[in-house]
């Protein structure tokens, strides 16, 4: 794909200082930039490259002032992650409208709208609803009554189990599991374990992604339910019975325990846990490897450690445990001293 | 499917004290039952909502008495998780007997049970055997001379390597992988490391259940071992060689390394790593996260941290662990003070 | 398959003390050796089975001496890990050669060598290129303009999404998704996340190995590089545009931020978390379970602890932590003492 600076400006919504007429055929970083690319500036810390980077264009904050000479066209913006994402989007066109591929299996009573693609070996179980624009990929698994809004994108070797919902804009990535049973087990009077079965299902709002190889649990009764615009990353447990508030944002690798309610606009971690049942208000942020064990949290609070406690007295207490052994010594010479003291008397 | 509740008394064996005659349509949560429903009550957290709720019936252990008037019929029984359990598996029964699938592939020298199931795209590779009643849902591979027991129920997308051995009973869920390299590599003297060919493979006893994208690597030698009754959550790694006692229930995300051998009826908490070798012994309680690194563990012991200690010893130094800053100002005073007592001397 | 003494001493480049004639038809281990198998004592812990043992033979370093009678052939050896995987590899040959399966699906432009082999229900998506001798198992999904090298072995659900390059002699266990998108997002004016494409891709070079259902995400712009003979262990995370150095061997369930750079030589243990932008220099060892935060790693480096501090010095502070109870019972007596001796004087 080719695009002149001009039209990038237009489709950002940008000022543009240099050159309208550069040709511009794919994205790069400031670092390695290379002519007929486009780079850009979001972080401070990067500003010497601008200097010397190769790039033909870049995007920067329309506050960024040069301090010396530089060569590239500039496009000015309000939000460069924001223009950034625009741009790359119309870099990154995948193929649509592929339609239904000859070995995709469709069963009996589905409501699968006529825009809607799906790939190789995917099989669509019955009466299965799947909204416009939407995109199953190859390898695909949506088990009986799964229903799924608009703008989906599935990519190959997802797993839906039954009853699940999705709303609209729904992208979620390779091998995710959604719907699985809750882990729910009794526990008998020789010692065994016998199954609850798991019959709610999960609830997935709009606008919502979900990372590869990540598992999200069916309740026991009821709904597990994933909020709007709520991202997930890569390899979480979601266990059954958990809400997620909106636009909550969750890094690989935390595992959320069964029935864990978390609030809106959180931010969690990679490799957080939190125990079952916990709620967690909004605003709430957690430092990675964290395990939330209580429920005395605060709104917007920040945490970490194991339990977890208040961010910044976790890390001054962890300056102390490093101290540990001095802070032994100490006391070791104090005994002494003070034993001294006391037989000197 | 509609029942009435002298029916679900006599599946539950239960005391029935209301309407015999109400027709129950499905199960509910106390906290939003609706008419129609049937609800239970486990938990003595939730008992006020046996007087508010709207469920129609309401299962309770049999020393329940209400302390104010309620309207559900109540069934009392002797365990209320095991009798919900028996009435969500008559809520909750999945197809069976859908027979095997046009494109399900069956190699040669298979054996095959006439009642088995499997779903679109499985591919079952040669001299596999499968016994009465399993199902294999679709997007299933089952290698060579995988030995497969009665009444299994394996999920969609799961993969099991080759001369892996299932007994009865046992479940997978999606997108698990059972039997894949254990991870063994021996550094040569240029530093790099050569492959040790992992030839053992995976056995797994009566009863176990499986959770999505869980991982049990192949034994090196011999089998890695998954004894009877034990339970895994979701994205648990097993690594190879290990061995689980029966009955041992293990959350999600838990990761055990090679050679491990874990005794009976633990139970294991959520995001726990256990190192190499480690020998744990039967009954023993880990909290989420610990990371257990020695041997020293006794039977029925509970741990906590990393590396894992006493659960209560482990509660107390954190709870001092937080006082640190506190600890070190007064030995900061004590250390003055003596100076001052020496020098006044 | 049925190999002399003789002829595993040549092709281990072994010295034989014993029968050469004797048939050995398996490995096994030594504390459970049988007649016809042969055996292996790398670890001098297990010396005194090498006593008891009835395997037929043994592969022992070249500087084993027996102190006791033994009835094992012997065979001596430079290095017994590197010995074992040849005359494992020799007894685990997996199929080669089965061809393109008729349910494969080749889509137009690919180039693949005429010695490939593809599994049932594989799909190549357009421009895929796979060198000689790769074998590529069942279900696998191939993105398009994928490149895999020679020698590939890319076990059953695996899931390669688009522009992905791989060397040669690379394994990638089951279900394991190569190239998903990076977790970037920015947040608007609305506190909604909005989506950064993720245009890069992954670029793994030779004789790596990844394990069954780990992540590796695709960069955002450029690529996230694994480098030639790196290990991947089960169900690890490797975010957007991180790079692994050399021979670096990471174990299970660890968890890499974006943009990390990580040196050649490390060893990095289960359930380590690494955070965003972090540089560790070369030969690095991190403890399991460790969470690296910071930059000031030194070369040769060992860590342990969340943060993640000197290795030596966390297990000494935590020797202190296990001890915090009677260090604040000490102040406590030291403050009092203090007191009595203020007042006394």
């Amino acid at each position: 794909m080719k695009i002149t600076t001009k039209d990038i400006c237009e489709l950002v919504n940008g000022e543009l200082i240099g050159d309208p007429n550069l040709i511009i055929e794919g994205p790069s970083k400031i670092e390695d930039g290379k002519a007929g690319t486009i780079s850009f500036l979001a972080n401070p810390k990067y500003n010497t490259f601008a200097y010397s980077t190769k790039a033909s264009a870049l995007l920067v904050h329309k506050d960024f002032v040069p301090t010396e000479e530089l060569t590239p066209t500039l496009i000015k913006v309000e939000n460069v992650y924001t223009s950034l994402g625009k741009l790359l989007n119309s870099f990154n066109q995948l193929n649509t409208n592929i339609g239904i591929a000859k070995t995709a299996i469709v069963k009996e009573g589905c409501s699968i709208h006529d825009s809607v693609s799906i790939g190789e070996y995917s099989t669509i179980s019955k009466n299965v609803q799947i909204g416009e624009n939407s995109q199953i990929f190859d390898q695909v698994y949506l088990g009986t009554n799964v229903q799924i809004g608009k703008n989906a994108l599935i990519f190959p070797g997802v797993k839906i189990y039954h009853n699940c919902v999705l709303g609209d804009n729904v992208t979620i990535h390779s091998n995710a599991v959604i719907g699985s049973d809750g882990f729910g087990f009794a526990q008998n009077s020789s010692g065994e374990y016998e199954k609850i079965p798991q019959v709610g299902n999960v609830q997935i709002a709009d606008n919502v992604e979900i990372g590869s190889n990540t598992t999200i649990d069916r309740a026991t009764m009821g709904s597990t339910i994933i909020g709007k615009g709520v991202k997930l990353d890569n390899l979480i447990q979601i266990a059954h019975n958990v809400t997620i508030g909106e636009n909550t944002v969750i890094a690989a690798q935390v595992g959320i325990a069964g029935s864990a309610k978390i609030g809106k606009n959180c931010q969690i971690g990679g490799q957080v846990g939190i125990a079952g049942h916990i709620e967690i208000p909004d605003n709430v942020k957690i430092q990675g490897q964290s395990g939330v064990t209580s429920n005395s949290i605060q709104e917007g609070q920040q945490l970490y450690g194991t339990p977890a406690m208040d961010f910044k007295k976790y890390l001054k207490s962890f300056a102390y445990f490093k101290k540990l052994p001095e802070m032994a010594a100490s006391i070791k010479k104090l005994l002494k001293q003070i034993e001294d003291l006391k037989s000197s008397k």
